[in-house]
C-alpha cells in the first residue's frame, strides 16, 4: 500500500529499529525481563524521567493505559476523561473488562480536559452508590491533535493530588508532544506532577513499543503480577527493552517526531490553500482534522485510506508519519483539489 | 549471558526472521490486522490447517490461551485440564481474570490427561450451583516434556465433544510435537477433532510469535472485540504476521523443532550415563526432567540458570533450544559431572 | 425515625407482606427455587406479563439490574442509557465489576431517552475498536420522575430492535409508572416490545423484592448460572417469592402506588403555593424535585431527612411512600414555609 | 412438603424472627444501614466478636464469602482451601468471576485443612508468573459436617499470619460448630486469630440473615463500596439486622442449633443400628453422611428428598433442622429401614 495518511501506525518502522533488534540477538538472555537491556532501560528511563521512575514494558497502548488504570484505581473506583479519550472510545471497553471501573467522561471543546471541567465530575465522594472518583487520564497530544501546556497539566495534577486522585497521560504519541513544546520528556511528565504515564514509541518508528511508566512511587504495588495477570508480560522482553532504548538514546524519538510534525504543518498550510476545506483545530502534532464535502471526502478515500472522524460533520483525520515525504503531500493535496474541481 | 538449557524463550530468533521482518518494512500497511500479509497468513492458515481455520494473531501464549478460553466459555462455565497445565498454574489467574471461569484440574502422572481423568470432572451438569465444565485444555507437548499420540488426543476430542465440550490444545511448542511424531500439524489438530488450538514459535526461533487459531467455526463469534477488548490486539500485526508466515513456510518451524529435539535427546543420552542423575519422563520433545541431589543442583544453578521444577523432589528443568549446540551440551554435562564428584 | 420524604425505601412494609410470609412459613419447601410458591409466582408473571415471560428474582434492584444486562450483553457490548439512570449513577460501577460492559451514557433534558438522542450513540457498528451497542437501557418511571408513554416506550423498542439491540426497562418503580398511566403492566411492557424488565417491589411496600423478567425469550439463556454466579441466587426463595406474589395478587402494588402518587400531588400542591420553591419537573408519579434557597434548604434538612438531588442547581428530592400520610405532608409544608419565612 | 433431611435451608424460619421484623417495622429508617437497628447490630458484634470487629450484612453465603475474599485478596492472589470448600464447588466460579482470583484447591480426607495440607500450596512467592497464595480458607463446620479444633484453627492462622496471609472462616453453620464445641464465637474465631468470618443465620432458622465479619481491621478498607459493587447492598437493611440481632441476642442461635445437632445425634445412633448403612464421616454437628446401597438409596430418595454427596461412592448426605422432630427421625429411619429389606 502506498504511503498515505490514514494513521502513524501504518508506516513501518525506523532503520535504526533493525539494528537494535540485531545488537540484542546475541546468545541467550533471561525472559520477562530479566535480562540485562530491560535493565539497562530501566536505568535509562530513570535517567530521563527522574530516578523514582518505573518502566513496565508492555505490548500496545490498550495494555499500557490498562495496567496504568489497575495501578491507581480498584474497580469500585473511576477514572475522569474526556469524552474523546482513546481509552473511552477506542479500546472496546478493556478498562471496564480488565479492571471493572467506571469511566466519567466530559465533553470537551478541543480534547482537553480543564479543572473546570472535571470539576463537574468530582462529587458523591464518601457515598457508596457512587464509583470514587480516584484518577484524572489526559491524552498528551489528545486524540484531536491538541497539546496541554505545562501549566495546564500541572494544574490538572494539583487538582487530583487535591482530591487524593492520580493524574494519568496517555503519552501514546508523548514525543510529537515534546518536540512541539519543546521541552523534555520529563518537564512535560514528572516536573508537572503526572503520576503514570503510557509512554509509547510504536507510533512513531517502532516496531512495537509501548510501557507503562510509573513515575509516583507509591503507585508500585504488585505491577508485575497486574502485567502478568492482564496478558502483557512478553517473554523475549529484550527485544522489546531494545527498541525502546534505541528510541530514547539514538534521538530517534526526535528525529521522526519533529519530522511528521513538520510535514503536518505543511500538510495544513497546503490544505489551507485549497477552498471548500476547513481545517478544524490547530494543528500542533502529527495530525490534520479537517472537514470537507462529503463526495469529495468519498472520492478521495476511494484514492488515499484516511479515517472519518465525525461522520455528521464530514470531518476526517490525516495523520503524518516519520516516513511521511514532502512529495506524499504534494501529491495528496493535488488529489484533494481534483476530487474538490470535480464537485 | 551465555547459551544455557533455562528455557527456549532464553535464545533469541532465527535469521530468517530478520530477512521476514526486513520484507515486510515496505510502505505502509493498514493497521490493526487489514494488511496484505496478514492476510496471506490467514489462506497459509487455512491451508495448514484446513478450510475451517481462522487465526487469531496476538502477543503471547497467556494472549492465545485465554482468548481461546473466552471463544469457548463463559465465566460460569470450566475448563478440565491437567494440575500441571500452563493455563493452570503459569498465568498467575489470567484465564480466571479475564474470563471469569473456573479451572477444574486434574492429577496426572506424566501432566496427560485421559478420559478417565477427564470423566472424574464431569458431573453436576445443569447444577446451577457448579461451574458448568465446557472445555477440555491439553499441552502438546506438555509441561512435562511428554506427548499426546493422536489417538489420545482424538479419544479426548470425542468425550469432548459428546458432553457438548470443546478440545483446546495449548500448542506453545506444538512444531516439537509435530516433528516427534512425525505427523503435519493438520493431523495432530485438525484430524484428531481439535476445536481451539494455541499456535505459537516464540519458543521455537521467532521473536514473538503467537496465534489462537480456531479450527471449530462454530467458534467463531466476536473473536475480534474479544481480543481487543482482552488487550491483545497489535496495531503493526503485519510483522506479527510475516514472523508466523515465514515460520510455516520456510520450514524454519520444522528445522528449529528437529534441532531443539535432536539436542533433547544428546543431552539425554549423555546425562544418563552421569551417575546419581537420574531422568524423570521420557525425552520426547527438547526438555529434560532430572533429579540430582540438592547440592549439586545448587551449584550447578551456580554455573548455569535453569528453573527448579520441584523442590521437594529435587527435580530441575532442562530445555534445548534452537541454537543449543552440541558443544553446549558437552560443557553442560561436563559441568554436571564436575559437581557430582565434588560432592 | 419519623416518616418523612426521604426515600420510598425508608418506610417499612405493608401488613401483607407478614401474612404471605407467614403463609409460607410452614413445613419444608426446597431450596433455590424449587418450590411451590416460586413455581405459582413463575405462572402468575406469566399471566401477568403474557405466556412466554420468565422470572428469575434476586434481592435488590442492582441485581435485576446486573442480571438483566448480562443476559443482553457480552463484555465488549454496551448499553445506551441516560446519564442520569440508576445502572450508571447509583450502582457503583456494578455493571462495569460485573459484566465488563460499557455504558454509552446520553444527557437528557428529564431523564427520558428518544430515539434521536440514542442514535447519537449508534456508530461503529463492526468496528472492533468500540463497544458494540447492544441494548437500550430506560427507566420507567425515570430517576427524575416523568414517564414515558406507551407510544415512546414503543418507539426505543423498534429503535432497539432495528439495530438487533434489546429494550431493558428498569421498573424499581413499575407500579407507581402503572398506576399513573392506567395501563397494565403487560400493556407497557410486553406490549410494546420491552425485551428485559427490573421489576421490583420494595420501594412499593415489599420487605424485600426485585427480579429480572425476561419477556423475549430468546434471551433465556444459562440465566439460572449467571443468577448464581453474581451471586443473586437467595436459599429460602420461597420468602421472596411469597412476597412477590402477595404484591402482584391482592392488588396491594395498586393500592400502594396509588396512595404515593396521590401525596405526591398533594405534596406538589401544596409546595407550589409556597413562594420561593419551584417545581422541577412535572410530577407524575410519586417524587417531587424542587428548587429552594440554600439556607432553607440546609435548615429544612435539619428537621427532616432528604436528598440533594443537585448541589449546584439547589435541586432536592421528596419522595412519597405508601404509607405517607395527608397529615404528613402538611407538617412538612409547613415545616419548609416556616423556613423559608425565617430566611 | 413434608419435612425431611434434605437441607437446613429447606425449613423455614423460627417465631422468634416474626417478632423481630414486625418490631422493626415501624415508621421510617435510613435505607442502606444507615438506621438505628444496624447501628445496635454493630455494636452486639463487636460485643460479641471484639471491639474491632465489623460487620457488613449481605443477602447470602455467596455474598459473604465473596465479600470475605475481596477484602483479603487482589485479584492476581489466591485462595488456598479444601476441594470440597463451598466457596470452590457450590458459588458457581463466583469468586473466579467477581475477585477474579485463583482457588488452589487441597484434597483432603475430612473436609479439614492442617498445616501440612496447606504447605503444599505455599510456593512461588514473589514469582510473576504464579498467583500468590494471600488467604487460607476454611469452614467450620466444614461441608462434611466435621469440626476444626480451636488449636486446629489457630495453628492454621498461625500458619497463614507467618506468610503475610489472611485466615477466612466460612461459617454458615457457625452456631452448630460453637454449641458443639462448647465455646463462644469470639473463642472459636477471634482468639484463634481469624481475620475474615461469613457469618450466617439462615440454615439455622433465620428467614435471610448473612453477614461478612471483619475480624482484623486492617482488612477494613473500601468495604461499602465492595459490597454495593459487587450487589450485595440491601436497602432496608433494617431487616436484615434485626433478625441477627434476634439470633445472637436471643439465645436463638443456640437454641436452634442444640436442637439440630442433637437430632443429628439421633439420627445417627437410629441409622448405626441399620445393617447395610455405614456412617462415613464422625457427626459432630446437624449433618450425617452415610454409605447405603445404590437400590435403596433411590427409593429412600422417592420418599425423601435428599441429596446425593458422591455418586460413585453411593454416599449421601442427610440434614436436620431446628425443626426437625423426633417423630421425624423415626419415621425417616422406617422408611430406611423399610427399603434395605426389600432389597
Amino acid at each position: 500500500m502506498k504511503r498515505g495518511f490514514g494513521s502513524d501506525n501504518h508506516s513501518g518502522f525506523s532503520p535504526e529499529v533493525l539494528q537494535a533488534l540485531t545488537a540484542a540477538n546475541s546468545e541467550h538472555a533471561l525472559a520477562y525481563g530479566d535480562d540485562e537491556i530491560t535493565a539497562r532501560l530501566e536505568q535509562l528511563i530513570r535517567d530521563t524521567f527522574g530516578p523514582q521512575a518505573r518502566v513496565y514494558l508492555v505490548f500496545n497502548g490498550t495494555g499500557a493505559n490498562v495496567l496504568g488504570i489497575d495501578a491507581m484505581c480498584n474497580s469500585h473506583e473511576a477514572v475522569v476523561c474526556a469524552e474523546t479519550a482513546h481509552i473511552n472510545v477506542d479500546e472496546c471497553g478493556a478498562p471496564q473488562r480488565v479492571v471493572g471501573c467506571r469511566l466519567l467522561t466530559v465533553d470537551t471543546p478541543d480534547g482537553k480536559l480543564t479543572p473546570a471541567l472535571v470539576k463537574t465530575r468530582l462529587h458523591g465522594f464518601g457515598f457508596e452508590h457512587h464509583s470514587q472518583p480516584k484518577a484524572i487520564s489526559i491524552s498528551q497530544p489528545t486524540e484531536l491533535g491538541t497539546l496541554y501546556t505545562l501549566e495546564e497539566i500541572r494544574a490538572l495534577a494539583n487538582l487530583a493530588h487535591e482530591h487524593g486522585m492520580f493524574l494519568h497521560v496517555d503519552g501514546a504519541r508523548l514525543a510529537n508532544a515534546a518536540v512541539a513544546l519543546g521541552c523534555t520528556f520529563k518537564e512535560m511528565t514528572t516536573d508537572c506532577g503526572v503520576d503514570v504515564l503510557s509512554f509509547g514509541g510504536t507510533k512513531n518508528g517502532l516496531l512495537m513499543g509501548e510501557s507503562c511508566v510509573l513515575l509516583n512511587p507509591v503507585l508500585d504495588v504488585d505491577m508485575k503480577y497486574r502485567r502478568k495477570q492482564m496478558t502483557q508480560l512478553g517473554s523475549k522482553m529484550r527485544f522489546m527493552a531494545a527498541q525502546m532504548e534505541c528510541y530514547i538514546e539514538s534521538g530517534m524519538w526526535r528525529r521522526n517526531a519533529e519530522h511528521s510534525n513538520r510535514m503536518a504543518q505543511l500538510l495544513r498550510s497546503e490544505v489551507e490553500k485549497v477552498e471548500g476545506v476547513k481545517i478544524m483545530y490547530p494543528v500542533q502534532v502529527n495530525s490534520v482534522f479537517a472537514q470537507l464535502p462529503c463526495e469529495v471526502w468519498h472520492r478521495l478515500q476511494q484514492r488515499y485510506f484516511f479515517y472519518d472522524w465525525d461522520e455528521e460533520q464530514n470531518v476526517v483525520r490525516w495523520m503524518c508519519s516519520f516516513d511521511t515525504t514532502e512529495q506524499d503531500i504534494h501529491n495528496f493535496v493535488n488529489a484533494l483539489k481534483e476530487e474538490i474541481c470535480r464537485k
